[in-house]
């Protein structure tokens, strides 16, 4: 009947995978109704199953009907947040919060889903990354554009999915899943606010891609040492900043209190999104000392584009001057990623600073391709 | 041997078309050498035909090559801004002395090219387009990735599908030419740091597209009133600013006084980048509180998303209360566009506040889509 | 509860969509099964709705949940072909088959939908398109990659936005849907054997985009002349095919015979599929005399290209001899569109050569663009 | 003033690259004017380099400008085929001629350069792939969609970074460069007949991106072993034919002697294009007997599909049976790759006919991915 049996922990956290319109037509979650929506699906839960071989399941234990490829048979169990939470308000308590469960469900799983709106996904994504050090199993980050209770919805594609790829266990990763791809956590960016398609991966290849088979493109997945062991670190300091620059700041500088106020106290680390390929004007002496004296304090600046894709080089006499004044070249990093590990390195207790640094300029869970530019030599 | 003759004015503004590598190997812009390198090809000079049939061109004056296709003959001037301008420099004091150009050679040509560095480019060209109100002609906004002293350069390419389109004059529009495509100039943004196709239109299709022959996407391109006339608009304000939000801002909050910032005199128009379709946790109060009232101090805040594509709307209860306090749905504009149509909005003399908040919503030149969701009735 | 309700009839012709493995692990269709699995389906029927508002429905009636965009609730009644038909058994007698169903049922519904494998969908929508003349209802044909009896699948997606569209009436064309995009049936072509997005519609734009809300192409939405009627034409003609060249045809001409067998009776027709822009080497004179031949024996040729992009020019030497000779240019006719409007042409009672000739150049249902070289005058 | 010098050959062999417009409007080509054209470009000879470092110099020998990057300096010499040959009459015989002309001069260059005509380029850089055995050098095809001689062309473009290309030398395979992408030369496939993007590898990632800098797949860059030495094989079997499936064959089998005259003699090997993932109607015996028999005749018959993506799979009843009965699964190969395998696999001396099955289904250069479904377990 089945070959192997896996067992999986879906998180539910929240988001609109979850929703359900309101009176004045919006949407907004509703507690204690996931769990029930999916147990009444077969393709969800197969109760037969369940019935003659797993009698003794927990109310909130499902079982995913065996998959015809690999006779695997999925237990999975899904948690609810109380209450759940919304999309835009997460930030590092509530990922240390994720971080925490993983670990202390850790030995007790094949693999991890976390349900999560899609506003802020890419920054728990890349947060879970650092996090989740030496992580040996699949925890993939996932929800929909359209909630589950919808007539259309990509809900269950999502979520099945995900569940599949959980517990193949081949990409032990920290994932995002979306739209039929499978992407590196810390390397997706929210590209489309309406189209399903609704992350992107600019900077580096999918991970998987689900078609009629699922196509695994190993060559881009990591491996992890066989000598680390799993152990999650759960400290963030979250006195980390995002600012794009825009002409009006570059240069006329009407607005130079808002980038003071960016690198003021308790501000100890800065996202910078320069131009192209991390350019900013280097000729305005007034902008450049303000970036100086930050890094003088100690504030850790690290310089990404505010393009979709590429990197940043220091091609241009502009972009020369900022590595040279020491702003950390983030190379092609999204933004999100340069923030959470931002928020991570600023979190690891007793570094020095130069450490800090060099540990920016590492990568240390596929973030960022270190040598982007491939020589040509 | 030719049955058109068209005059096309390009203003060399500055940026990496006509950059070279200096001594530390950066790039830099070089004064004097564009013209030059250009009148010594072909392709780009027909030195023959300047000799035989136009004895009296300036120095600045070249002929491209008769178009085989329409047998348009284009004459094309060169005037180069002293000192060149770096992209990353580029604001308001700019766009009005390319604008006030224009304006002034309007006569004289049947289109207008902008050399322009890549990093800046979006914004130049949202800013044109609603400076030239009642346009008639093409003005088309280009650049390189490659400066056009290397041996492989996307310049020339760039360069000449952008003179050939100016003398074409079917695209009434301040337009971005890229990579053998056509955009509407407030509809592109940057892309890419580092490929050759970098720019796109993610929210507008492409106004023609350049392969072995051209094709004009007729739906999409704009048709000017025969009754408005050209009349220049060069009251900017800029005292605007661009501020997207991220987790430690809308969660923790231990940034709020960088929000204020954006907040604070002499602004008095804001674009905030908010999440997925515009969404803010709108259980934050005193987040909300700090919008509410920059909104009743009577800075103009314009709500668009930070993902690549799509548009705000009002479906979330977060969204929902944003635009009840007063912020404007930016739809599917991107954040430069909105960002310079504020600049030109709060530059407009002696209008009311509310007149401005309609003059935000309305589709001025084609930036933003007013009913962007398309109704299924 | 509801504002209007539309009907829609649900041909099941065969297919992956309603296939299960057999014990050697082969894909063959089962019959009878397809309603069943769809009506317990909440997303798919609503039982409940069924049950208070409609309790005399048939057997095959279904209800699907009420739109909560439009309001629309949809009654649709699914009708399965016995046997099931295999795609690659589908052909002119199918095709008449299928018309002669809609055309029996067109004044009871507002739309149908054509459950169709996807090895030969294309030619199907194709054939369709040609034949149900004067139509001003949704046609929408469609299948999936993985059957609906699999855990994960577009099986569902596909057919659930495809009722939805069909309810919603906008698009009075055949047309065809497969993951998240509606074409018109005539410009599709199979483009992928292994991926979710299984078709493409290389030279023309989607008739709507599906995400989080349906986008209408307004633009690209075929308006029927309203003084036209509905008027089937099921007359087909069979012999016509379609050949490739290759350059053991067009150089050595080691298989003259085979390209003559092509031409010998009782073909009346074909499809060939030229290099690039429509090229065949011209100096050839065997070949060349081979198809001089043939149009003079009044086999209808059309020229289409290989490529899966583009359209047929007389711009080289070696297209322009061709359509000397009188073989007719496709312009941007995929092969399936070409092959199945030859056997709807060839198929019309007592028409001249000449006027086949004519209707062949013709765009009778969208299905060609005839001035596709945009001017650029 | 430079590091390292590099030759690369380039062999003109015709095509659109160096046509010109005859006066009736169509491209044709012209002898002896590619050379000059090229001669008289500064970045494609840099002529004040040639006069003081290398004045002896033949006629055909051009210096490329030292590249910034690796401070090469590239010699080419460009060789032109009298007469030139058009894309369309290209087979064995040229092929031949080529590989001839490589193996004559492959001690001499570091690199070598095809200018062909685009039409049945993806024919010739597979036949080429088979036909180099332990090829050590790249061998780039590469051609243009518009001439050289146009104001407005990819020619210099495609020529120039092949150049570059070739004198990197880290791509030791046949490869196709067009439109800023490396490919290899056996996945090609000419997707468009009239975009400057006229090519694409559909089931293979590309060798190479170039942007601002050129990027390296080396993931995807085949490995030669060291203890293969350079052997090109040069006999070649013209008796292969391809052919394509549609419903007017399979289904009403009118033109069972088209398919009849494609296994007679001389044909030894045809390709067949199937339906999606290569599926036949396998209830027509009468159409499976046609193909038995050819089999039991020896003819060896590929199966393809005629997807533009994808692979061919035993997983449908349809499929199954072709296999079973001899016909051999062509994987994800191209139909090109899979013709021009069967012409080189055909002309090898001396095998016994299970051998050139065996060879067939195996992957020899890159062509096929033997595993292409990647599995799950």
């Amino acid at each position: 009947m089945f070959q192997k049996l896996k067992k999986v922990l879906v998180i539910y956290v929240g988001g609109t995978i979850g929703m359900q319109k309101n009176d004045d037509g919006v949407y907004s979650p509703v507690a204690n109704t996931f769990l029930h929506k999916v147990k009444y699906h077969s393709e969800m839960h197969d109760a037969d199953l369940a019935k003659q071989y797993f009698p003794h399941l927990k109310e909130n234990e499902l079982v995913l009907p065996v998959d015809s490829k690999t006779m695997i048979l999925t237990i999975y169990e899904i948690v609810e947040y109380v209450p759940l939470l919304d999309s835009s308000n997460m930030g590092c308590k509530e990922w240390i919060r994720i971080a925490k469960d993983i670990e202390r469900y850790y030995e007790s799983y094949d693999g991890f889903i976390i349900l999560h709106g899609t506003d802020t996904l890419a920054f728990t994504a890349s947060a879970l990354s650092f996090m989740l050090e030496g992580l040996r199993k699949p925890v993939i980050v996932t929800g929909s554009q359209i909630p589950i209770f919808e007539t259309r919805s990509d809900a269950k594609d999502n979520f099945l999915s995900s569940l599949i790829l959980a517990s193949y266990g081949r990409v032990p990763e920290v994932c995002v899943f979306f739209a039929s791809k499978l992407y590196r956590g810390n390397r997706v960016t929210k590209m489309s606010s309406d189209e399903l398609e609704a992350f992107g991966s600019p900077n580096y290849n999918t991970l998987a891609d689900v078609g009629i088979d699922v196509k695994f493109n190993d060559h881009y997945i990591r491996q992890v040492s066989p000598t680390r062991y799993f152990a999650p670190i759960i400290d963030l300091n979250p006195n980390v900043g995002i600012l794009a620059f825009f002409p009006t700041m570059t240069c006329n500088m009407v607005n130079d209190h808002c980038l003071e106020a960016f690198l003021q106290p308790p501000v100890q680390g800065l996202v910078i999104q320069t131009y192209g390929a991390g350019n900013l004007p280097s000729s305005r002496k007034d902008l450049m000392d303000v970036l100086r004296n930050a890094v003088k304090r100690r504030i850790l600046i690290v310089n990404v584009t505010q393009c979709s894709r590429g990197t940043v080089q220091a091609d241009y006499e502009t972009g020369k001057v900022l590595q040279d004044m020491g702003i950390i070249l983030g190379a092609d990093m999204t933004a999100e990623a340069a923030y959470t590990k931002l928020i991570f390195v600023l979190g690891l207790p007793e570094l020095s600073f130069d450490t800090r640094v060099k540990l920016m300029k590492s990568d240390l869970r596929g973030e960022m391709t270190v040598n982007s530019k491939c020589s040509c030599r």
